[in-house]
């Protein structure tokens, strides 16, 4: 447990590089099929005339691959306990089949908990293709005390 | 098209029944394993030692999950063209596997685009177990005016 990051590891400021995953039509498909079977995730010939303008992929399913490379990138070797909500997502492009999505995770804050074995971490990710950021959401991650 | 849900039926106050799913450890597993690989999310020992006091689903599942259901029990039968994304997501309670999730969705609000085919339909989504709330969050749904 010693080589864990806990809470007092953390500081307002820093970034971390969480990496890039390239989203393909197959994945954009699949998620869709489970979670969100609108035509503009199913269907590229539908999607053409959609707002989106081609396949995109469920703005849901872009939280949820960030989470995925906060998990891979960070929370693996940080006592990590959870999350009570996000403040805000923002959806601002749309992701098409092909894209490359990078991920970064700045430090907004850090605030105590009225539990002495834990704090909250306020991070901001940012999703960003080709140097556009696509999305962005911030939420807090509850990070236990090293002294606990 | 003369069948669908537009911009101009949705007012302020309406509130939608979105039906009711029962969670089953297998599908928290199968989740968490593609996007959110904690301990307590994997594996039911080490979950019960966790802050969530169980084999518990993944936040962002819950919203997976709600988009769902949302998408079965309304934006199916809706001229629905996305979302900006979304103002608030909070986690109330942990959800453990059998837990039956039963969701609704209230008008927040209406307001025109700027665009004349279409409007925003802001809503609160709740998601409750044993008539607690576990999840909600609220969004702002673009809808294609009838007229267009």
């Amino acid at each position: 447990m010693a080589d864990l990051l806990h809470f007092e590891d953390f500081a307002e400021g820093q970034v971390y590089d969480l990496g890039t995953h390239r989203i393909e039509a197959e994945e954009i498909i699949a998620y869709a099929r489970e979670f969100d079977p609108q035509p503009q995730h199913l269907d590229a010939e539908a999607a053409k005339s959609s707002l989106l303008g081609g396949l995109a992929a469920s703005g849901w399913q872009l939280c949820a691959l960030a989470m995925r490379m906060i998990v891979d990138g960070l929370l693996h070797r940080a006592d990590s306990q959870g999350s009570p909500g996000v403040d805000e997502v923002q959806w601002r492009r749309p992701v098409l089949a092909g894209d490359a999505l990078h991920l970064t995770g700045k430090v907004l804050g850090v605030r105590a908990s009225s539990k002495s074995d834990r704090g909250f971490v306020k991070f901001r990710f940012e999703m960003h293709r080709a140097g556009q950021m696509v999305m962005m959401f911030e939420s807090a991650i509850i990070i236990g005390r090293r002294s606990s």
